[in-house]
């Protein structure tokens, strides 16, 4: 009996396994109505339910504990966990340290407040305490008392483990950490956190002349080094910038590290998960970012699969790129799991927020489409929170399926037909894929910048002007990569794939067509290498808006425009160029990279008659640079992305009629499913494949073939 | 004849007159087909249309004008003019300097940028150029150019005045005044600027001595005071900077009069208008803040009528307070004008927004609930850009009325039913009235901060922790009164009125039978004063989530607390308070105002028992004052402001049987109307004063009634 997170799949006894789970917090719920929920949990198709474990609710007092019920029926975790088993439903658990869930103190049990010092507490770059409940992670202090919560926690919940016959097959680990650090855009300097920082430099640097010439600092030991803060002046402190962002990397790995040992250390032997949030209001262009911030675990720690919080608030054309866009990262960054929806928007926690269940019936039929391997419907019922435990109120989220008596809602309809499609196609549609014959390139430096600048930071630290760049990371991945590349070829119905550049082969690469990659100038040199290596083996690259002719710690690094004989320049002229017949398509930035003499077909030109885009013939393949930055904000835009697509015939999932409509095919075993989907709010007839169909708005419609 | 802005509507030749019109820019289309866009724009039931004059256009060399079409039948403005009048419409006419309009250089000619030296721009506080197209409005040398075109173009319009026999009624002056200062955060520095700032503060202080004083400087004389930068570290700063928001308010005014002088020497008699901006991404929080930047022309030129700019992109439940917020708190401004859109969104410019017709219709006639009395559809027709002269590409707008070739699209008959139901119901219409017995305090100080604390700022100059204060106007104007009350009360179907505190009289307030006032720790003597009279002579005044006790210089200031005999002290405590019986009300901040040894009632209070809510009987009148944060984030807000407003048995606008479903009664002479709006993507039964209505998702339903 084993439940792991396999390639592609979650994997039940070795078989793929469709984890189709809602979301229920029992410490929300009147205990007589445990039962009423899991059994319509499991009557609408659900295979597992989830649950938070609250430290602060068990361990009411300090050292007292309760598991069993006897101070307050709503705290029988053992009487829950047997309703899961005797239902049928298999469990994942939250245990925590941190749950937030919008209960009071994250989690954390109101005595721990007055127990810790501040020494335990996230700290700013004064030392002065960020907020009573923001500990710091690693402190002495804070893993001390998390360890001996788990201590009491882990025993209780080992034997019901799947591999002891019992219902749990899987554990997150704490609950999206960083994520304060994110929201509030302040960062921990806790001395713990310098310590380990220092730590990291010195074996990153050996030696403290090393740092100091790179800092441009003075310092007389590793142990002096001060964290970077305030904005950023010089290219020097760009640099311990980006070294603290690694490092930041390498802080959260070693946090869910600690807290792995330990558990394991328990007698859990389950599948880890981790939970990544980060769409703002509708938009998801962050999350990338924030999936980045994990890097580090996601290479290391290949017994934790992570999952994406998919909350899109409203599902609009806006928005339609968002869930595929991040799914397919996430795919690159993780390729030892499949991508699942640790968090799978069903009702709403606020009050501005509508979950119309026609419009997520349409969400989540698309997330099919766009290769979701498993879902956690947060929050399938909805929760009263005990007196002075909700962080927002009485009322825990509105809209969901069930409300806290168990009544269902019209989503419930929509969660059961989803699940039905689900176990109707079974390993056809769990197994399927997409043909991609692009691959987009995934650098992940680029979103290393939650510390200097992000949607959420309110002072940003980095202005690139100021180190005489004219692109700035965080425009460039939001607005050209994100709102722009991938949504220009999910609109023209062009599959796509990601891949990691820093962890890819050439060989990976060339069995894509064409490779897309949004740069700024910075790009380390082997990087740079690869890149040159796919053209000259035969692949076509597709680079801009900006040949990469430094380092990413500034330092000159022009192996790329060496290589394939490039000759740029900086240049301004009017937000307009003609690219490749077409005209006047709006660039974003005035400042573009013009070519000089260089060789290749001259195929974009600025207003004053320069040279703005090449494409050239490098032994076996192509290099097509473009010294302009444009996202997908006008037609002209998608024009582009489809005559550089067209150069080398690749194909689209269908050809249809409207634009507006989005089609997916996914490769099943036996069967194609073909996903057309219509965000618009208005009825469309259409022909795809020269066949007619309608689809209601805001609607989707799925044709399955035999292969 | 004669067209002027009355009170609460247009007069033509005297009589109330509801314009309706529509933007077609005839240097966008081919003129063959100027009179087809007209007729059409004419047979939807418009009878009006509006456009832009573009400097570049017509000085398309310097010196070089053309209004006939002798260098390019599209540069015909005369034609075009007389082709207004042929079909029978009246025209707007906005001729810059700056019109924006995405125009290449926001339509300042080309040749401009080279005649213009460096100091005719907007600088920054360094002293460098912001960007070649940012003029100094009041720089010699702008001034200079924007008057001889003035010189030429006005004498072209003379003569076809509604005063003269023609077709044109309205002309706008500039665009958008302030947009670019506010889009890019950037302040305009200026010497000419300075130069105005240092006359602006002889005259407001006389002694040097009296600002040193104040802002805590050493300046020899008014010459050497330097404009605020940066952050503010102090009161001291603070206070400089809230003059510099007054001065870039006198500012403002300033540069609009000398057009406006200039204009009116050349003959023209036009009843004058300009717009405001300021809906980001579907959300108008800011708008009001814009609104504020024209405070001082709003009250000295009272020959200019404001209209907004209304383009909510996507219409929903999130945003539907939005319009009548803003509709609301102008019309307290500009008390002796209509409410207008200047801008009324039809079609998109951003190929991410979509506008549904059938979302659009029931924005429009929302609007008309929500007492919109002048319209202006932007775009009516599309257009294609003349090469080079299109800021974002060739199309210009997407999804209008009209596409460029004169072809009607769904939206045109939704443009023609708003337009057959204004004219079929006439003045009962155009006079009508909502009955507001609740008025919402505007308290314009609050909304001063476009320079240093906004949504587009990319730095936040003002941090209120720094001066010892908890409450940021920002997140009260924007959460709890913009967010939070006003959401609140159309929500609960409770008409409103806001009122000008600074420029209201007791009698006017007493109107309402309560006053809301949501506060920050400033307000001035006078205020405070007026408040404190509203509640002697018998209002009902609610007052959150701060007592007053600074001036808007930061010096002591208890007017309010002295005369109301309020004990007040600050507490921090958990983030929930009992108020009215309602338990654990979420509140946004920890820290409160609690009240000692206040008498009166104890209404609310924290988790650790302080008195954190009194209401209490003076004299006439009542005030219940609570000293906690809350907008509208869970039902509990919600239950509160039900609460309150059931005190004094506020009248709602009908009983509703399902709280998502909006009401608005219009009263006019001889019948009223009621506004059944659903902005949910459900259908609805519901039952309206116990009769059953059913209303189509996103939709609207109108009950007329005879009174």
């Amino acid at each position: 009996m084993n439940f792991t997170a396999g390639r592609g799949t979650f994997l039940k006894d070795g078989k793929p396994y469709y984890v189709i789970s809602g979301e229920i917090h029992y410490f929300r719920l009147d205990p007589r109505l445990w039962e009423k929920h899991l059994l319509l949990l499991k009557q609408s198709g659900a295979n597992t339910t989830s649950t938070y474990i609250p430290w602060d609710w068990h361990e009411y007092e300090e050292n007292q504990f309760d598991f069993s019920g006897h101070t307050h029926p709503a705290r029988d975790l053992l009487r829950y966990i047997r309703l899961c088993r005797k239902v049928g439903l298999h469990l994942i658990v939250k245990p925590g340290p941190y749950i937030l869930a919008e209960y009071e103190l994250h989690g954390l049990p109101g005595w721990l407040m007055k127990r810790c010092s501040d020494s335990a507490r996230a700290m700013d770059e004064h030392g002065n305490v960020i907020a009573p409940d923001l500990m710091s992670y690693l402190s002495d202090e804070f893993i001390w008392y998390a360890f001996l919560w788990y201590e009491k926690v882990m025993p209780i919940l080992a034997p019901h483990q799947y591999s002891k016959g019992g219902p749990i097959i899987m554990m997150q680990v704490c609950n999206e950490v960083g994520v304060f650090q994110w929201l509030s855009g302040r960062i921990d300097y806790n001395p713990s956190v310098i310590a380990l920082y220092r730590q990291f430099l010195r074996e990153k640097y050996h030696s403290i002349e090393a740092l100091n010439k790179l800092y441009g600092t003075r310092h007389a030991d590793f142990e002096r080094v001060v964290a970077p803060r305030g904005n950023i002046s010089s290219a020097e402190e760009y640099r311990a910038y980006y070294d603290f962002h690694l490092f930041y990397r390498h802080y959260y790995a070693l946090y869910l590290d600690t807290l792995v040992r330990k558990i394991r250390s328990l007698g859990i032997d389950l599948q880890l998960t981790h939970n990544i949030p980060g769409w703002i209001y509708g938009n998801a262009a962050e999350l990338p970012m924030l999936i980045s911030t994990y890097e580090e675990v996601l290479r290391t720690r290949t017994d934790m699969v992570f999952g994406l919080d998919h909350i899109p608030e409203f599902v609009s054309f806006r928005n339609a790129h968002s869930d595929l866009a991040c799914n397919k990262i996430l795919e690159a960054l993780q390729p030892h799991g499949p991508v699942w929806a640790a968090e799978f928007q069903a009702g709403t926690r606020e009050h501005h927020v509508r979950n119309d269940p026609h419009d997520m019936e349409t969400f989540y039929f698309a997330s099919l489409a766009h290769g979701m391997k498993g879902i956690n419907y947060y929050m399938f019922s909805q929760g009263i929170n005990p007196e002075g435990k909700g962080f927002f109120g009485k009322t825990f989220y509105f809209q969901t399926p069930l409300d806290a008596r168990a009544v269902k809602s019209p989503l419930y309809r929509v969660v059961k037909k989803c699940a039905d499609f689900i176990k109707r196609e079974k390993e056809n549609l769990l197994l399927s894929e997409t043909d991609a014959e692009v691959c987009v390139g995934f650098y992940k430096p680029y979103f290393y910048t939650e510390l200097t600048a992000s949607q959420m930071l309110k002072d940003r630290r980095l202005h690139v002007g100021i180190l005489g760049l004219r692109l700035d990371p965080q425009f460039v991945r939001e607005e050209i990569f994100f709102n722009g590349l991938l949504r220009g070829l999910q609109t023209l119905n062009t599959p796509y794939d990601v891949r990691d550049l820093q962890t890819s082969s050439v060989d990976a690469l060339l069995a894509y067509k064409q490779l897309w990659v949004v740069s700024t100038e910075f790009m380390d040199a082997d990087t740079q290498g690869l890149l040159v290596s796919y053209v000259r083996r035969g692949g076509h690259l597709v680079l801009y808006p900006a040949v990469p002719t430094l380092d990413l710690y500034l330092h000159p690094c022009t192996v790329m425009k060496d290589e394939l004989n490039l000759h740029v320049e900086k240049s301004v002229s009017p937000n307009k160029v003609d690219a490749f017949g077409i005209e006047d398509v709006f660039t974003m930035l005035q400042e573009k990279q013009v070519f000089g003499c260089s060789d290749g077909e001259a195929v974009a030109s600025t207003k004053t008659g320069e040279v703005c885009g090449v494409r050239k013939r490098i032994d076996g393949g192509w290099i097509t640079a473009l010294g302009f930055a444009f996202g997908y904000t006008t037609d002209e835009h998608l024009q582009l992305y489809e005559t550089i697509v067209s150069f080398d015939r690749i194909r689209k999932a269908a050809k249809i009629s409207d634009p507006d409509i989005q089609c997916v095919v996914r490769r099943g075993k036996k069967y194609s499913y073909m996903f057309l989907l219509n965000y618009q709010n208005q009825k469309k007839t259409v022909t795809v494949n020269s066949k007619r169909h309608t689809i209601r708005p805001l609607s989707y419609k799925i044709l399955k073939k035999k292969r």
